[in-house]
Order: C-alpha cells, then structure tokens, then sequence
C-alpha cells in the first residue's frame, strides 16, 4: 500500500475577538497558509474577553460558564447561561465552516481564508471555557455545601475536514482523513496541557436526527475539566478487571472479539472494528488499535495510515446500512466518538477505541431515548449484536 | 380538603394468552366489574408460553428475553430479539388500548370490557419477561466468560389511566388520579414480590418527540432484575453521603431546597416540588414527599390524597410551560419517571421521589443527546434550574 501521508503545515493564528484558529495543510502550495493567505481576520468582533456593557453603560466583568455538581449521581453539569459578548451573529442561512469569499471584506464566516484542508478553532459559544482572571475553585451554590459549584474551564473546539460544504468525512481522500488524524492528535496533545483539562474528547456529529443543522462537514473537540460519567465508568470496570485478572480490560475484549470472531466487521494491518457484545444502539461498531495505545497521539506514522484508510472504509460501509424501498442507500446519521485515555488517570487501564453508533432502527424510524433509558440509564436494544455485525459483514463483501 | 378518596375494586383476570389484567374500579357501578362486566377475552390468540411451530411443522420450545453484560459499563443490557409467539397483531391503525366496542367479536383491542377506569396488564411484546421452565442463570455467551448472559426476567406492565382517548393524565379528577397512585402502589407490591426483580419503575411517556405513537393516556410498569444504572448511581452516592454525614443525602436535598427556596415549584401539606439545583434537562421538576418513605406503598392514605391533587397540579402547569407565538399552550413532551427504593437494597438511602422532564427546549425545538451526552454520559445544560423555576413559579401565580 503507498503510504498516504502528508506533508502538513500547521499554522495557528487568532481570530478577531481572541479565538485561536489552526490550518492543518496537506497539499502544495498550502492554500490556506500561502497561495491565498489571509490569516487576518477582518470582522469587528470585540475581544471576547472585554468587560461586556450594558445599555446604560454599565461595565461588568466577563464570566465564564458555570457547571454544578448533582449530588444525586455524582456528575458535573455545565450550565451555558454565562454571560458572554455576543454582538455579532452570522446571518441565519449562511455556512459559517465555508472558507471566506475571495475579496469578501469580513463576516463570511469563521474561516478567513479562501480555501482551507482541515482547520480547528475554538467555538464562539462554548459551553467549557477558561476565562483569564476567573479562578478555577469550588464554592457551594448560594453558600450551600451541598451544591458545589465551579467554572467550568476547559475548551470547546470546532474542525472542519473539508472546505467542500457538500462533502462528508466518509467522501474525503485517504491523504485529507491523514490530516484529520493529525489534527486530532495535534489538538489531543495541546489540550490535554491546558490547565485544569482532565479529558479530551474528538468526536463528529452527523444528521439532523440528532440535531445538526449545519452541513458542512466537521466535527467537535471537548476539553472537560472532569471526567465524563462513561470514562469514569469504564475506568471503574477496567480497574476491577485488572484487580481480578491483571489484565486491561479492553485489550481482553479485543482478543474475546478476534477469538469470537462473529462479530468483526473489518481487520487491517494495525485495526479491528467489531459490534460489541453488548451493543445498546440500532447500530454500533467499535475500532481498536490491536497494540495498546491510551490515545490518538500515541498511535505510530503506519497505524496512522491504516486508520485513515480503514476508518474510510468503515464510514463508506455505514452510509450503505440502510437503503430505502427503492434500494436508495441512506446516509447514516451518527454519533463517532474517540474514547481516549485521561489526561493524569488511567493511562494503563483505559485504551484507545473510536465507538461509532446510530439512532436510526430502519429509514424514517428512529431509537427514542424514553423512560428506560433517559430516567434510569436502563437501554433496552431492539436488535442483537450479531444482527448488527452480520449486515456490516455483508456489505464489506 | 374533601378526600378525593375512592372506594377502589381491584379485578384480576386473564388474557387469551394468559396475560394478566386488572381493572381498578372507582365509581359505582364498577363499569369494568360489574355493569359491563365482559372479563372473558375472546381473541384467538394463542397461550404466549406454547410453543413456537414452523411452518415446516417443527416445534420449539418459547425462549424469553435475554440480556448480556457490558463489561465496559457493568450495565446488563436486555435484548428484545427473542422467539415468541406473534401471531396476532391489532391493524395498524386500531388504539389497542380504547375499550372494547359494545358486541364486538374480538380484536377490539386489548381490553375486553366495554369501559374501564384505570386497567393494567402485561405488555404483549415484554422486553423483560419470566418464562416458565426458563432457568434464571448466568452463563457466559458462547462459553465466553467476559461476557455474561442471563434471561431477562421481570415483567412490563401497561397502565391506562383512562377510558376516554382524547384525555391526559393532567385531565383525570382527582378521584381518579387516586386510583392511578393506587395500582402504581398495588403494582409496586406484587412486582416486588417476583422471583429474581430488584426494582419496580413506575413511569409515563408522553409526547412524539420521544417516540410515543399512541396517544391514548398510558404508562408504563417495569419490573427489572437488576439495578438500573441511575438508581445503582443513586445508592453509591446516598452511601457515601451517609458515611460522611450520618443522614440521608435525598432528605438533606429537600431541605437545602426548602432553606433556598429559589427553586420551589409548590408545596402541600405532604408533599414538595422543585427543580434540582443540578437540573440538566430544558424542563425538570422533582416532587417529593416530606416524610422519608423508600416508596409508593409506603405512602399513607393522606399522602396519596394529597399526591392526587399536587400532581395534577403540577402536570397542569407543565402543560402551559410553553406557549406558541400565538399565545396558545403547548401539551408538554414528558417523562415522569417515580425513583423508587429497590426492592431488596438501598431501602433507608433511596427516598421516593418523582422526576419529570422534558426534552422541549421551547415550542418546535428539542434538545438532542448529541456525542457528549450520548456518548460520553456529560450533560450540558442549555438553561438555568432558576430559570425553569422561575417559570413555573409564574405559571402558579
């Protein structure tokens, strides 16, 4: 196999109101940072982190958002109601993640650059945000022990894996799907050294049955300041299993698939994707590394080109899932989530593995979350695993 | 008050399958019962525990439900992918759960009585359900020992809370309302008392927004032979509260909710409702009980009485929460889903207490469990818990 890997420049740069941006280039001559270099970016944003005045000219001091700790279940909930300099808004029907137009004088977009090939940047409205000058302590709500409270610091990022609004992750080249790659290593590692950060998170949501409005191919990057309830829970299992056993968790489960075998959808040189034994939604897979790796920028330069290219056959089989009566095949709304290592716990136990699933039972009919699930976090699945991976298995054919 | 109090006739019978159901009469002259007294089924349908004959003639015995472990989660997952006997199913369009139409032969529906005033029986298509001759073991799937497999015992009950189509749950008296409260507490009891089910879950969709096609007034009863992952959370926190306190963590939330006060929705004299200080839902209210009462049983007769009318109450106000441009109320989306002590743990740390929510984050737009919820277990809240208070505290103005 020829190698897909790039070249790839990345060039950071500031949006107007303070935001970092960063172009990740793979192709000669690099557009975004050189043939049709435009790093300024021209809109009249107010620095996001100048005092906010009021009507009457009043000056208040930004605050970052808040989360509370649920003493029911132990969790922190960030609560996005902080306030916040939100003069400028983009108009309603534009594509902020398009590249701006040549000549355009400002509010285009995001992106002041007249074609990118992959670019992050931080979300205007973030729900985890670290605020200079706001410090990161826990108080009780209202003076109420019971209640803690805390800013909830962190970073909340935005990547585009085209400049093609119509295209799609499973659409771009095995080079491009490189750089996405690189992209998430590169931001794993930068924001994992932020202060108070204790997870990262890259994952890509698609479909407007999960709510996504904008279809400009992207996805998310989360820097929580705690663990998520999953990884704590996997955390939990992993050490139990290693107490029992000596052995990491995942790893064995990996070896339970390859031996089981039923349930693999796909192998490569250095990845497995299999449905999961237990599978709670209408369609999910997991990719693993087969040596044990805790995150994204552990993995080598070849297990990197191997994920880029299996990650896109994956993806391509997805979208084929389902097809109508007509034998249309229907673009698989999906949640792709990288589970990662945490930053300072875990290293060992936890492993890295990418677990993509779907809501979608048949065309037009989605899973809803009702009683069982959203109240008690009890799933009921409507198919089994092996059903899941047998029509994976017979697309791949 | 006048004590909306019934005199409440409990009827147990049996469906053509050998289904349970159970009318609860309230009024005279106990229509179910007695005036249009019609107990047989006269469905041809086949007993739901005989087996299952091929179309070739060969027989094989019904197996139930099965759920399998996740070891990444410690979470049993039940699988709804089970052999039964399916040969009847009511025309697409018929409302399985309006009374039977006065002379009709069968296929009415569910309930063969030609009215009824709030009526339970087993769900035809139970995705937890005990099998006769099925032993209740563990055994690792496939012979695999990091992947546990088990029956899925328990049971799924419907209750209807009406005759009337065209009614919700926030229309019935208070009379009636009674006698709901009454069968979730005679429910409650028997379900509590079958081999191998841990917990009795008492609860309502309500809405198309999370998937509920049927529109006639409905809940639904689990009984699970497991804890289920919140109320398993639930009970870690209670314990550790307890240990670090001496006293009960659900009690201690009442009262830090009664000493703020901010976030009270209403008060009777048995009973508080309020909007958790961590609410991570666009729309979220608990209703509690002021004494400590593990669960619906245990409640005294002024208590039900008192929950009966506060309920109401409640459900109405939700009911006006949104309104359109045009002024009009929107009927909430909701679950109401009753926290109840499990049956055999937990009992003095796990307080009885109602969670009602809403995914609506105004008129048309929902909140969608994208990657970090779906995924990762992370809420984030797109509101205040204030902000939902204070909403409800107008709407009782």
């Amino acid at each position: 196999m020829t190698s897909p890997v790039p070249r790839v420049r990345r060039t950071s740069t500031t949006l107007a109101d303070g935001r970092e941006l960063l172009y990740f280039d793979d192709t000669e001559p690099y557009v975004s940072g050189v043939a049709t270099r435009r790093l300024d970016d021209p809109r009249p944003l107010p620095d996001r982190f100048a005092p906010v005045v009021d009507p009457d000219g009043a000056s208040h001091p930004i605050t970052g958002p808040e989360m509370r700790y649920d003493v029911l279940t132990g969790e922190w909930v960030p609560m996005a109601a902080h306030r916040m300099n939100r003069t400028f808004l983009p108009p309603a029907d534009a594509n902020p993640l398009a590249p701006a137009k040549p000549g355009a004088a400002y509010s285009d977009g995001e992106i002041p650059a007249e074609d990118y090939d992959v670019v992050v940047f931080e979300n205007r409205f973030p729900s985890l945000m670290t605020v200079p000058g706001v410090a990161d302590e826990v108080s009780g709500l209202n003076g109420e022990e019971l209640y803690p409270v805390r800013p909830a610091v962190g970073r909340c990022e935005v990547i585009c894996f085209s400049s093609d609004s119509t295209a799609s992750l499973a659409s771009v080249s095995p080079g491009r799907m490189r750089t996405v790659i690189e992209a998430w290593a590169d931001r794993t590692t930068a924001l994992s050294a932020l202060d108070g950060v204790e997870q990262v998170f890259c994952f890509e949501n698609r479909g407007k049955e999960i709510g996504v409005t904008l279809h400009h191919p992207h996805g998310q990057i989360y820097a929580y300041p705690y663990l998520t309830p999953r990884t704590a829970t996997m955390l939990r299992q992993a050490r139990a299993h290693r107490e029992r056993t000596g052995r990491n968790l995942l790893r064995d489960v990996l070896d339970a698939e390859l031996r089981a075998g039923v349930r693999i959808v796909l192998e490569s040189t250095h990845w497995v994707a299999y449905v999961p034994a237990a599978a709670r939604w209408p369609v999910e897979v997991h990719l693993a590394p087969r040596r044990d790796v805790p995150d994204l920028p552990a993995l080598t330069d070849d297990e990197r080109d191997d994920l880029a290219t299996t990650y896109l056959a994956l993806l391509q089989r997805l979208d084929t899932f389902f097809v109508t009566a007509d034998g249309d095949p229907v673009p698989l709304p999906y949640i792709a989530a990288w589970h990662q290592a945490p930053v300072r716990e875990g290293r060992d136990d936890l492993r890295l593995h990418l677990q993509l699933f779907s809501v979608l039972r048949a065309p037009g009919r989605l899973k809803y979350l009702a009683g069982s699930e959203s109240a008690m976090g009890a799933w009921i699945s409507d198919t089994t695993p092996e059903r899941i991976a047998a029509r994976l298995q017979e697309l791949g054919r």
